[in-house]
Order: C-alpha cells, then structure tokens, then sequence
C-alpha cells in the first residue's frame, strides 16, 4: 500500500490547529476530506507537527497510505483543486513503507516573526505578534545561547505529559533584526507543547529588559514552566520545513 | 486651519479600493469615520494615490483639514483606537495650509509581487498574483528598460479621461526575483488609471514568451490600451511610497 507524503503550506488564521476536532475547522480535516473527495477513500493523515490555532506553515509534513496509484504531480493538483484556498500542497512524494510524517522527523525549523514597532500591524496583522515597546535583540540573541545543546526544556513545556523525554536537542536559536521585524529562527530534533511560543515569550521579556540575558540559563536549569514567561500568541509562528 | 497628514497602511483585501462609494466599504469612508469619531467632525479626506479594490498600502499618504488642535502622536493614537484593525495610521504630522495629498506629491513607488511556482499560494494568496509558468524576468527587465523617461504611456491606461495629460516621468522600473518571488518595483511622477496593472500584465505577457522584450517600445508608442497586454490582478500590487 503506498505511503504519500506531502509538503503543505497554510494560512492558520482560520484554523484551530492541525489536529482533528470534532467542531471547529482544522487543517488535518481539510487534508483527509481533500483525500476523500479525490480517492473516495477516508484514510487518517499525520502530521510531522500538530501546530496550535493561528500557526501557519510553509513546509509542515503529512503522511498517510492509500491503496491508490497517483504520481506526485497528479497527488499535488488533484488536492489543490480540492483543498480551502488557505492550505496549498507544494509537493508529493511516494515513499517507502517504513515513512512516518511524525516519527521519522529528524528536525524542524520554526520562524516567528514580532513587529517591533509603536503603531499596530495592518498588512500583517495576522502573521506577527505586535510588541510596541522597543526589543533589544543583542541581548535576546545572548540569552537565546543558553538554550542552544541538548537539554531539558520542560521550563517551557505547557501541560507537560508524564511519560514524555522532556530532552531537545536545540540544534541552532538566533534573533534577527529587520527594521522593524524582528525574526527569531529555531532548529531542533523535537519540540514540546507550545515550547516555541514559550522560548519566544521568555526571550521578549529579556528583550523588553523585564529579565536579564543571564537569567535565561536559570529559567531552562529550573524545569519548571513557572520559572519561563508567557506563551507568546500563535499567529508569528510558522513551521518552516521538516528534515528526516 | 490646521492641516493633518497621515501615512497609511492597509489590506485591501476587503475594501472595495480608496475612494469612497455608496454601497461597499472603502478606506477612505473608513479614515473619514474614524476621524469623525474622534473629533466629532465630518471632513473629507485626500488619498495622494486612489488605489483599487483589493490593492494595499505600506505607505499611502492622506491628508485633510480640520478646527481641531492635536498632536502627530495625539491623531495617531486616536485613530489607530478607531480605525478597522485592516487599516493603520503608520505616522501623523501637521502641515502647512498649502499642503494636499494629492497635488502636492511628487512622486510614488509602488511594488508589484508575483508568486512564480506551479502551486498556487495559500499564505500569500491575498498578497501577490500567482502565475504558474515560469517567467523570464531577464527579459521583463530588458523590456522594462524602454518605459524608463519621460513617456506618453496611453497604452497603459484603463478609461482615459479626455483632459488628461499622459505623459508620465518613470524614473524606475526593475523586476526582481527571490526564489519563487518576482517583485517589480515602478516609480513615477504620476500613474494613469490602473497603469502599474496594465504594465505588470504586459511585463508578464513578455516573461511568458508571448511578446518579446523588443516589442515593448512600440507599445508604447501605439498610445493605445489594446496595444498592451492583460491588466494584472489587483492583490499584487503595493502603495510603497508618495514622495513629496
């Protein structure tokens, strides 16, 4: 039976999340009814990410087998002719049995974007999270160093689950300044509930000199989500690309 | 009388354009609105550029007059509190009586963006025209070069108007790419009705091989709308910038 993966792109303002529920819009239910009215066939599809309400994609990953022979060209138009005008597929793959969008992830790239400046976004309005008070990025990007290796990053996990590895290896965590952008990039092998939001949250209260750059090694050494800031809102957040 | 300014931004996504109408909602009856509830005071207010239904602005400048002594900071706080969260008050100041919007400018950049990849867009879907075949921008470039100078561009005018002078200085037109993104940037001393579309759509007619970059000088001189090519969807297009 062969295993299609898919390279979706998305707008998340519209949706509550990826993941299925039984009363509100998601992105995996757009995906699988997509599927159904192309191949007359309700399969389950998993996602490398279940990204929140309001986060966008440009690469998220999905999987699912089928007992049907489409090339990934015809995968790719089929489901865009069929798929809301807010989620795009960008590519198909065939692959091998042992594919698994979720499992077999060796990294993801996230990028979250902050307007920086007095007056409210426009234009942007649903993909930034507005900070109007000015951020000091220098000394985000030095406390962000404190993150980077292999740790324990429950500090920045919101509703922890008991039997999950709390250790991530953060491959790479930078602040770039644009003008008013402000662009905070970050590679890891996995990542926990809402832990990008949390970092986000955390590095603009050292940005708006609230905490130290110095105190951030202290928030990630605590293990405790109290010990991090507030969860910054969905809508900044876009999961770039998965690896495998 | 003081004399207000404003720099703008919005997403016109669902505005029926700038200029006020009876029926559908425009940004300029938004602006007029919110200035009202502010002050109490109905004023008519003066877009330096009357952009379309569906076309936005980083910066469009407005300007109108009103018996009412308040800050830059002061009106852009108070409108910002008012206006639809698709429109912005990037920046106020108070000017002398003899400035207009609209006369007064000396100049306007504008930005054309166009998603070139055979899948359709689904994050930039309201920001950009999706063409799917690959274009040539080395010869829209090349065919760009002839509308540079002083011109009488007729051709790319929608509706001329019998009084109206059409010679228009283009001191700027260049097409980029990044990627997937081609962004044409023009900058004029003035614009004829819907003359960045009908130039995009005629820039894009020689990026797909239907015209040759050669052929862009005669149609200019035609001084005729059918010489040139299709207008360009309106999403594309971007109110950068009025100089004055």
């Amino acid at each position: 039976m062969p295993t299609v993966k898919l390279i979706l792109e998305y707008d998340g303002t519209a949706y509550a999340g990826w993941q299925r529920q039984l009363d509100q819009p998601t992105i995996q239910q757009a995906v699988e009814t997509a599927i159904e009215a192309v191949t007359q066939v309700r399969v389950p599809v998993i996602g490398a990410g279940r990204t929140d309400a309001g986060v966008h994609a440009w690469g998220q990953v999905a999987s699912f087998r089928i007992e049907r022979e489409m090339t990934p060209l015809e995968w790719t138009r089929a489901l865009n002719a069929r798929l809301p005008e807010a989620i795009s597929v960008r590519a198909a793959e065939i692959m091998p049995d042992t594919f698994h969008a979720r499992h077999r992830a060796t990294g993801k790239l996230y990028e979250y974007r902050i307007l920086n400046r007095p007056e409210r976004p426009a234009l942007e309005r649903h993909f930034c999270w507005h900070v109007y008070k000015p951020l000091d990025d220098a000394a985000m990007n030095q406390a962000a160093l404190a993150l980077v290796g292999r740790h324990d990053c429950s500090s920045f996990e919101t509703q922890p689950t008991e039997n999950e590895d709390p250790v991530c290896h953060v491959q790479r965590l930078a602040v770039f300044r644009q003008g008013d952008l402000v662009r905070i990039e970050i590679y890891a092998d996995r990542f926990l509930k809402q832990m990008v939001r949390s970092i986000v949250g955390t590095l603009v209260e050292v940005g708006l000199g609230k905490r130290t750059p110095e105190s951030f090694a202290a928030v990630l050494a605590a293990r405790d989500r109290a010990a991090a800031g507030k969860t910054a809102p969905p809508q900044g957040l876009f999961l770039v690309r998965v690896d495998y």
